[in-house]
C-alpha cells in the first residue's frame, strides 16, 4: 500500500457574497474531487488549533506529522533549504523579497512588479559577489520564484535569530532598520551584519544594468532587498525514521521544498512546475505517478490557489480549482487504487475577501481500499464537515495515512 | 467586525423523563435561538474535556480562551474580584455563604433561607469591624448576591491557599474545622487566622439585631459564615494583549464578573440585572447593544438557568430559556448582523435531575456574515451535535470568534 497526499495551498475559503454565499470550492465544477470524497472518508482539519491562522510552513510541517508548537524555528531556513542552499544547524536564514523603494526608502512595491525569474537571477548573481567586513562571516543569497529569495548567514562567532525584520510588510511606509530583539552579543552582531548587507545590496541594485533596462521597459526596478522571518533548521526526525517510509515531494515553491527536505523527503524537479497559477498541472500529476513507483509516500503540492486568494481573484481561484480537478482526474485514471491511498486537502484557509490566511478548518478526503467510506458526496468545506473523520488536527493526518499503509508503530504491547 | 458571546449558565441539560425524554432546551419554544442556529454554524463543546464537570469559573475562563488546567488558581479570588474587592497577587481569597446552624453547629441551611441582599449587607457591615489578633493581617468581607459573600485575607507573613474549607457543602452535618493541607508555616498560619475569623464572625452574627428580627419574621437566621475555595488571582494576559480587542462583560454574578475582570474586560453595571431568575433580561440585552458600540467584544452572561437547574425546577428552566429567547429576539432585531458575530452557548450542563454540574458537552451556535453556515435548524444539545463545528473544547471558542474578527495572530509565516 502506498499513499499520495495532494496539498492545494490556501484552497479552503469562506462563503462569498458574489458566489451566493458559496465558497470557491463549492462553486467550482470538480467531478474528480467529488469522486475522491464520494469513494473516501472525509473530515475537516484544523492546521494548528481552531481559530489559529497558520503559515504555509507551520501548516505543512503539521501535515507531515510534526508538533509545530514545539519544533517550528522560523520560516527563513525552510525557504533557504528549499531553494537548494545547504543550511547548517548554526546558520541563520531569512526570507527575502526583491522590492521597489523610492529615494526616501518608502516601499512602493514589495514584489518589484513580480519581477521575472531571469532578471532576479542576474541581480542575485551580482549580490553574491559582495564581501562582508567581518571575514569570518559568509552569506549565500539565492533568488527562487519571481520576487522571492533566500539569504543564509554562516560563520563565527555564533549568530542569533533574535533580530527584527527590515521588511515592513506593507507599502507606503519606510524600510525598517534591523534591530536585535534581545541583549545578547549574538543578536547585536547578527543585526549589525544584516544592516551592513542590506546597505551593500541596495548600492549594488541601485545602479545595476538589469534595473536600468527595467526602467526603460517601464517595469518597477528591484532596487532593494527586504528580509524577514529569521530562522534556523528545525530539529526533527525524518519520515524514514519515524515511519520507515521512502517519501518524496513534488513542489515548486521553495518553502514547501524546504519543509519536505527537513522531513527527509526526496525533492523531485518537474519541468513546467512553477509555483504559480501558470504551472503545468499535468506534468506534476505525471511526475507524481512516476515517483510513486519508487516511493511509499508522495506529496504533491500546488501553490496556485493560494496565489489567487491573496490577490482576491475569486474567479481565478475557481478556475484553478477546476484545473486541479482535471489533474486529479488524470491521477485517478492512472494510479492503482487497489494499492494506493489518495488524500486531498488544503494546508489552510485563505480568504479571497480578507486576502489573508484564516484560522478556519480545511476539508480533507482520503480514498483507498480500506478506508471507512462515509456518505459525503462532495469535496468542500461544509460537505466534508459531515464526514467520518469528524474534526481532526493537521498533525493527525500523516499518522492516519501511515496507519492505512501499516507504517505506524504500536504504542503499548 | 464585532462579536457578542451570550453565555447561559447551566442551560444545557440531559433528557428528562417528564419531558418525554427531551431536554429543557428541546422542550422550550425558542424561535430566536433556532434562528441563530439556522443562520449560523453549530457544534458541541466540552468545557474542559469530555466527561469532566466544570465549575462556572473554569468553564468561563476556558471560554475566554485560557488553558484552565494551567492557569486556574481557585474560585475564591475570582468571586472576590467580581464583588469589587481589589485582590493582590499575594492575597488569599474565599467564597463564603451566610448559613444557618443549630447550637451543635450542624448545618440547617447553607443559604440562610436565601437571605435578602439588604439583610446580608447589614450583617457584612458588622463583620467588617472585627479586628484580628495579628495586626499585620487584615481582611475584607463583602456580601454579593443573597447568601453569597467574598472574603480576602491580606498582609504578612506570606499566606497559603493550602487549607481546607469550613463549609461541609451539605446540610445535616457539622461545620468543619479549617485545617492546613500541607506542612508549610504559611498554611498553618492561614488556617489559624481563618478559624479565629470564623469564630469571631459567629459571635457577632449570633446576637445581631438583623437575625433577631429575622427570627421574629420566621426567617432562618444567618448565624454563621461558611467559607470554601481558597484561591489566588490567576496570572493571565488580558484579552486586549492576546487579541488586541476592547472587551466588556455584562454579568451580575460576582464570579463571572471576577473572571471577566482578570481577563481585562470592562464590567458594565446594569440596573435590574440581579443574577437570579428575576433578572431584567431586556435591560441586559439593551446594555449589550449599547456596550458593543464602544467595544469589539461583549460577553452577556445569564445566571438564571443554572439557578433553576440546581433547584430541580424543570418547568422554571424551560420558562427561563423562553425568556432568554425573547431577549435574543430583541438583540437579533437590534444589532447589525452584517458586521457582528453573535454566539450563544452554555458554560456547562447542569442536570435538573442530579441538580449538579455534569461533564456532558454544551451546544454552541455562531451566526455572522462569513461563517460556514450548516444545516442545523434548532438550538439544542442534540441538533447542534450535527453542526459544522463538530465537537470542540471551550478554550477553542474565543480563538474561533477572534478569527472571524480577524484578531488571531498567525502562527508561522
Amino acid at each position: 500500500m502506498k499513499a499520495i497526499l495532494v496539498i492545494c495551498d490556501g484552497m479552503a475559503d469562506r462563503p462569498i457574497k458574489e458566489l451566493n454565499w458559496k465558497t470557491p470550492l463549492e462553486a467550482a465544477r470538480k467531478p474528480s474531487l467529488n469522486q475522491i470524497a464520494k469513494t473516501g472518508i472525509c473530515g475537516i482539519m484544523d492546521p494548528i488549533a481552531p481559530g489559529i491562522p497558520p503559515g504555509s510552513d507551520t501548516a505543512t510541517l503539521a501535515m507531515l506529522g510534526y508538533d509545530v508548537l514545539k519544533v517550528y524555528s522560523g520560516r527563513g531556513a525552510l525557504e533557504a533549504i528549499g531553494s537548494g542552499i545547504n543550511v547548517l544547524p548554526s546558520d541563520v536564514a531569512f526570507r527575502c523579497n526583491f522590492a521597489t523603494v523610492n529615494e526616501g526608502l518608502i516601499v512602493l512595491d514589495r514584489r518589484a512588479g513580480r519581477i521575472a525569474n531571469e532578471d532576479a537571477a542576474k541581480l542575485a548573481e551580482s549580490l553574491q559577489k559582495i564581501r562582508l567586513e567581518k571575514s569570518s562571516i559568509e552569506f549565500v543569497f539565492k533568488n527562487t520564484i519571481q520576487h522571492r529569495a533566500a539569504l543564509v548567514i554562516h560563520g563565527r562567532p555564533k549568530l542569533s535569530t533574535a533580530i527584527s525584520d527590515s521588511d515592513p510588510e506593507k507599502v507606503g511606509v519606510k524600510v525598517l532598520e534591523i534591530k536585535p530583539l534581545d541583549e545578547s552579543p549574538e543578536a547585536r552582531l547578527t543585526a549589525k551584519i544584516l544592516n551592513e548587507l542590506m546597505d551593500k545590496f541596495r548600492k549594488v541594485l541601485e545602479n545595476h544594468p538589469v534595473n536600468k533596462e527595467r526602467s526603460k521597459r517601464k517595469l518597477l526596478p528591484a532596487n532593494i532587498i527586504l528580509c524577514r522571518s529569521a530562522g534556523t533548521v528545525p530539529s526533527i526526525k525524518p519520515l524514514s525514521e519515524v515511519y520507515g517510509v521512502n517519501a518524496a515531494c513534488i513542489a515548486a515553491t521553495s518553502l514547501i521544498r524546504g519543509v519536505c527536505k527537513v522531513a527527509g523527503m526526496k525533492l523531485i524537479d518537474v519541468k513546467g512546475a512553477t509555483g504559480t497559477p501558470q504551472t503545468d498541472f499535468m506534468a506534476k500529476a505525471k511526475a507524481t505517478i512516476q515517483t510513486l513507483k519508487t516511493n511509499d509516500f508522495v506529496v504533491l503540492h500546488v501553490k496556485a490557489t493560494d496565489v489567487a486568494s491573496h490577490d482576491g481573484g475569486v474567479k481565478q481561484k475557481i478556475e484553478l480549482i477546476e484545473k486541479i480537478d482535471r489533474m486529479l482526474g488524470y491521477m485517478l485514471n492512472n494510479i492503482d487504487l487497489s494499492s494506493t491511498c489518495l488524500a486531498v486537502t488544503a494546508d489552510h484557509t485563505t480568504s479571497s475577501i480578507t486576502q489573508n490566511h484564516e484560522g478556519d478548518p480545511v476539508p480533507l478526503a482520503i480514498t483507498g481500499p480500506y478506508v471507512r467510506r462515509d456518505d459525503v458526496e462532495e469535496f468542500d468545506e461544509r460537505s466534508c464537515a459531515k464526514g467520518g473523520l469528524s474534526r481532526i488536527r493537521s498533525r493527525d493526518l500523516l499518522p492516519i495515512l501511515m496507519n492505512l499503509l501499516g507504517k505506524t508503530r504500536k504504542f503499548g504491547a
